[in-house]
């Protein structure tokens, strides 16, 4: 395991504190995030539905899910092995069975049917039909516990902060792999492809791990939006400008960093963007310490680069932890206007300044840790344009 | 664009009939690849709400996604600037806002806002609060067509099995790098990091792409259960067991292919698995032809295998297609026991007859286009026990 015996049952507590404040007694789970910071759980099978089961009455959760991935409960989470409960396969993709009778059928066994239910409505994986399937079985629809669990994730422990620097030793290899491999005459795959096996593989004595959001490496007029990749049929030139969000991520915690190459000398545009956001970071690392709320950090950006007369209308970043496909993200804090949330210490953050405009893109982002008296960036990887 | 405009007027033709069939005038399309089967839409922006909306009365579907993927929409598809919908940025993990409201807004706004309106409850990204917001809405719950665009797409063009094909050739090298990489005192991880870069570049003239599930490739007690990765931390071992379910991808197109390494002489219950499973396979390819059922192919390979002793409760294979995380699966064909679809010519499936027990795993399997006359399998991989 990851993490040790005690951490697994403090995270337990703080969800259970967390149900009980909102008058659940009983929670399921489906996010794989959620899933794995709990139990440990590790596989790439949500693509099917499974969960846990966590309930106030219960003194650990229950993970339920496809009869051939029961095994792997077994060997990548705590729990016991009345604790793993496999469904048969004809419950998958079959219009006429749903997993969640399944799960009912677990909540009535431990004479859970009749308790306050609630599920994460608009996390990943809890569709529609979920839903309403556990609302046909219990009489009763689910009550909304989104973002529960991903909230009680939000401060990490000392083991937590040690993975996220380790994974952003990974970072750093992945960003230089991926600007050493922007040339003109090369194929926009092979940097894709090289990026791809700087995550995996990770530096010398740091294994690196599957992101959670493929290599975004838009060039040219695919810088204009946020997450495009790259062309699979296209080589570099001269003249070339690349946009790269990329991470490292080390026992499924993700440190992601953007930056903007330019193949020659960038153009003015760019380069006008470039020292606005520059500035606003640099600001705004300077900024933030414990007691801040994320839509002062927000403001404090806003307040730099409108003096360039640079507009960013999306928010300003968001919390990082450990994490599935399709988000890095951890879906709680964002840095924007009305997100009155206090930092404090341990918590991490994406920072992530990216500029689209209709005609060219610039991003420099910068992962950073709260810490007792400000912040610390978990990268020192320059910020400006990067000419090759 | 991928395919002609001919090819994307057809599939919507396709749905729009299907719809009709369902008394179903407005759908709402969040499966990521619905919306670039009907669309061409490409970007890895399916972390946040977004979605098509088809309508009975519309000429072409409306994209809607979050401000920052706009750009990308009018990049990747078809669509008229004036179909592509960009929602403002505080309605991205908002528990104030939800971009439901926003979809509200466009049918409304088109007068659909009294119509029969369906969504794809139990396709991915559909959460339930996506369901319930519409419902808040509009007035009433949106109708479950779950799967309809998916059907839609289970008989293949001619130019979709040109790029299948393309896929067959990027796995096929995906399979060879995994298999050469695979040695005593070699990572794990490196092997995971070379089939990333495998499919991603594509051999020779054959750009691969980003697959839609990360490389499966267990060794040893890992192999009990079908869906873990490689251990980041460990050297393979001689005598080491390893499964490998890995895909090749074209243009979105997957190709999945699984093969089984062990490193020395192999036990003598894993060689008697594969004999079982290698007879299974081959009898069920000669058997296979229009005019079968699901179901049926599925007997036969269970009647092969009772007599080596051998049980398979999962199904025997799933339809393939265009796909993005979390499944390369199409979600609609299962060949197992209920499923009474007829197979027809230019049909593809992925034939996965795994093998998880409590103490290994065997894995061999074959990627098939249903012809006019039988099948052909897409690739020519040796499916023994692979011991290099």
């Amino acid at each position: 395991m990851n993490f040790s015996d005690e951490e697994y049952k403090s995270r337990l507590g703080k969800v259970k504190a967390a149900m009980a404040a909102r008058q659940a007694e009983t929670l399921v789970i489906s996010d794989p995030s959620n899933m794995h910071w709990l139990t440990g759980y590790d596989g790439w099978s949500f693509y099917v539905h499974q969960g846990l089961i966590v309930a106030l009455d219960l003194d650990e959760p229950i993970w339920w899910g496809r009869g051939m991935d029961g095994n792997g409960a077994k060997l990548t989470t705590y729990l016991r092995a009345d604790g793993i409960r496999p469904y048969a396969d004809d419950y998958v993709q079959n219009p006429l069975k749903h997993p969640m009778s399944f799960v009912a059928d677990i909540l009535r066994e431990k004479g859970l049917g009749k308790k306050r239910l609630f599920a994460e409505s608009d996390n990943y994986w809890f569709s529609a039909k979920c839903a309403s399937t556990l609302a046909d079985e219990l009489g009763t629809p689910p009550g909304d516990a989104t973002g529960l669990v991903n909230w009680c994730r939000l401060v990490k422990s000392p083991q937590e902060i040690a993975y996220l620097r380790q994974a952003s030793k990974v970072c750093v290899n992945v960003m230089d792999t991926a600007v050493a491999s922007i040339r003109p005459g090369q194929p926009e795959r092979a940097a894709a492809a090289a990026v791809y096996r700087a995550c995996v593989m990770g530096p010398a004595g740091t294994p690196g791990d599957h992101p959670a959001i493929f290599p975004i490496m838009p060039s040219n007029e695919r810088t204009t939006c946020a997450h495009l990749g790259w062309d699979p049929e296209r080589d570099y030139r001269e003249g070339d400008l690349v946009l790269l969000e990329l991470c490292g991520v080390h026992k499924r915690y993700h440190c992601p960093l953007s930056r903007t190459v330019f193949l020659g000398k960038p153009p003015d545009r760019l380069r006008h963007i470039s020292e606005a956001v520059l500035e606003g970071v640099a600001k705004v690392l300077e900024f933030i310490k414990p007691g801040v709320t994320a839509e002062r950090v927000e403001e404090k950006w806003r307040d730099v680069i409108k003096s360039y007369g640079v507009v960013k209308p999306s928010r300003l970043g968001y919390s990082i932890g450990a994490s599935y496909v399709p988000d890095w993200g951890e879906r709680t804090v964002s840095l924007r206007p009305g997100d009155k949330t206090v930092l404090a210490p341990n918590m991490a953050f994406h920072l992530m300044p990216g500029i689209w405009e209709d005609d060219l893109g610039f991003e420099s982002s910068e992962p950073f840790l709260v810490t007792e008296s400000g912040c610390e960036p978990l990268t020192r990887y320059p910020r400006g344009i990067l000419t090759p």
